[in-house]
């Protein structure tokens, strides 16, 4: 429903999260909700990564019990570790009593562990120092996968190359230059479900344009505000995939303003303590990761509306996706938004001694959650 | 003279150089000699820019105050306010006396208040805000320049534009684009000597040598170590233009090693105060400059010889660049250079209350200047 003043979506899911771990994971799992979401997607990528049904199983109710009312869906980190019947048992597995110490929280009707496997490159953003170099090894892994319908997730970058200045790899090219890996292994999986992780370029959309509806892909809130000229000497700013040419920008704009069932919302929002973002020091490069949780939707909307695509909110932030990872929404719950004026977005949010500074710090924001049922 | 373990460099120079004013001023100035050099082309990008004769010589007095063994070469800041006989002025400008309150130091042979003019499109770097936007209205200060053998000294950079999608103009491509302009402006004045500074891109390399002997190019010490990746979140790295593909790097690295005679050192070095290099808040962009005036020389042989080009050092900082300058050399000033390990770079020099962190802070170089005659 939109009106000239509010918008209410059904169920808004973020299908690309990263809720951390310890001290940091209790401040940032409450953030989902509190941006309006109600589905989180949660990647896999900590220290160490979730490599197995277990592991997967032990975090989800680790955030449940930080956040019982959000859903959250698990992927798997890809590694040599992984196997064909871990997949198959990741997708059967039954959730019942306690995994290590924790109780698992209220079991979800179909008892999967995980829902898809996230493939990292290697050494090409947080905790990615055991991604995978190439995928032909991992072609038993995405047969089974094909077979219990599950999701595989793509970092869609090759690693920076700065000593090879024939390969030419750096951080601008480093998406396009993955996207023949993407065409080889949905032309070897046709049925495999494929996300292209946070598309930034102009090339990716059209790649997955161009490919069967098994391959979707994922666009965070933030790529749609910045251009490399945002990140440039600013590295709050700073993400991986980084942002890139105004052209880039326009073309993921374009293709929500479209209306294109294969590509909505994945937040990729990535909390990092502020020491970690600031750059005090020529030696202390900063962590790779920009914060939008705990204003998503309002955000979403307000940039949305910036070009004209605020009828696609709906679809955007829930329906799409939900559609593409068969998660119908329950239509029960709705986030309503509210037009406002001089609302700024807060410098920071602390938990004990935890700290996350949000995107858009002290900027302006068009829209605030009045009712989130 | 090259050997295993010492090198001598006649009376280096560097074509392009930010000296500031007031105490940052008094605490860089003296960091062109620790750097080995003796000549220095200063930057007139002050607050407010260094736009006439007058301006050029006291600000001429104020740095030869500071360390007058260093012999500093002007150029103006083009703007309305410049005028063909402003050029003449400055060209002709003898030296005597006072100007203002400060004594104007030894007069040089020349009596030439200004060597050259420099462009900033507007608002691409520190203080161009009062920078040009077309190139046709000052065609009578470059006749005028023309006629006076000036220099013309370029930012080769057209402003970002973001908001417009379809030129699709960043910090990535800022560079290529302008080079349009560097090719009408030679083909208008095939005799006006143009210096295109810092370049940082292949195509820029291809342009200037494919333009006439009248166009030159200066390239910097940082530009030959750094690529994008290595100021995607790390602000101490970024300027502008900003470093960009490995690419690109190789094109300028092979130049030099070429040995063409149109390609020599300016070092750009822009020092700002740490508070403006680190990005403590999301709202706090950082200055644009890499500072390596104090440690230039040494910094410069590391990465010739870490690329094969160690015997183009003269050349590269001293030779070319004296000639295109028409600044030929005094064979009685040497620069000796020796190895070293273990030498570390300085993690910052102050003056006072002013700091200054320079690039390559805590690396190891593997030169130390050891007589400076």
């Amino acid at each position: 429903m939109t009106t000239a003043d509010t918008i209410s979506v059904t169920a808004p899911a973020d299908f690309h999260v990263h809720l951390r771990q310890g001290a940091l994971s209790e401040l940032v799992t409450s953030h989902v909700r509190l941006g309006g979401f109600t589905l989180a997607y949660v990647m896999p990528n900590l220290q160490p990564p979730i490599k197995n049904t277990e592991e997967a199983l032990l975090y989800k109710a680790q955030l449940q019990a930080i956040d019982p009312t959000v859903e959250y869906l698990m992927t798997l980190y890809l590694s040599p570790d992984l196997t064909p019947d871990e997949i198959r048992k990741a997708k059967h597995a039954g959730v019942v009593g306690k995994i290590g110490r924790l109780s698992v929280g209220p079991v979800q009707a179909d008892n999967i562990a995980s829902t898809g496997v996230k493939s990292y490159p290697r050494g090409v953003t947080t905790n990615s120092d055991g991604g995978i170099e190439s995928y032909e090894t991992y072609y038993p892994i995405f047969r089974a996968m094909e077979e219990e319908d599950m999701v595989l997730n793509l970092h869609g970058e090759v690693p920076s190359a700065p000593s090879d200045p024939s390969s030419n790899i750096c951080v601008l090219n480093a998406e396009p230059s993955f996207l023949p890996h993407l065409i080889k292994l949905h032309a070897a999986f046709p049925k495999l479900r494929i996300v292209l992780e946070h598309a930034t370029t102009r090339a990716a959309v059209e790649c997955v344009k161009s490919l069967g509806d098994t391959v979707a892909c994922t666009i965070t809130a933030h790529h749609l505000a910045l251009t490399v000229d945002d990140w440039a000497g600013q590295s709050w700013n700073f993400c991986k995939p980084v942002a890139k040419f105004p052209d880039d920008r326009q073309a993921l704009r374009d293709v929500i303003k479209e209306g294109h069932p294969r590509f909505f919302l994945g937040s990729d929002s990535a909390p990092h303590p502020p020491t970690k973002k600031s750059t005090s020091t020529p030696s202390q490069p900063c962590a790779a990761g920009v914060y939008t949780s705990p204003i998503l939707l309002p955000l979403v909307a307000h940039l949305l509306e910036s070009f004209g695509a605020l009828d696609k909110l709906e679809n955007f932030t829930s329906g799409f996706g939900r559609a593409f990872y068969q998660r119908p929404s329950n239509s029960a719950r709705q986030t309503k938004l509210r037009r406002i004026s001089g609302r700024v977005v807060e410098a920071k949010w602390t938990k004990g001694t935890e700290e996350v500074v949000p995107f858009w710090a002290g900027k302006e924001i068009g829209w605030e959650i009045v009712e989130d049922e």
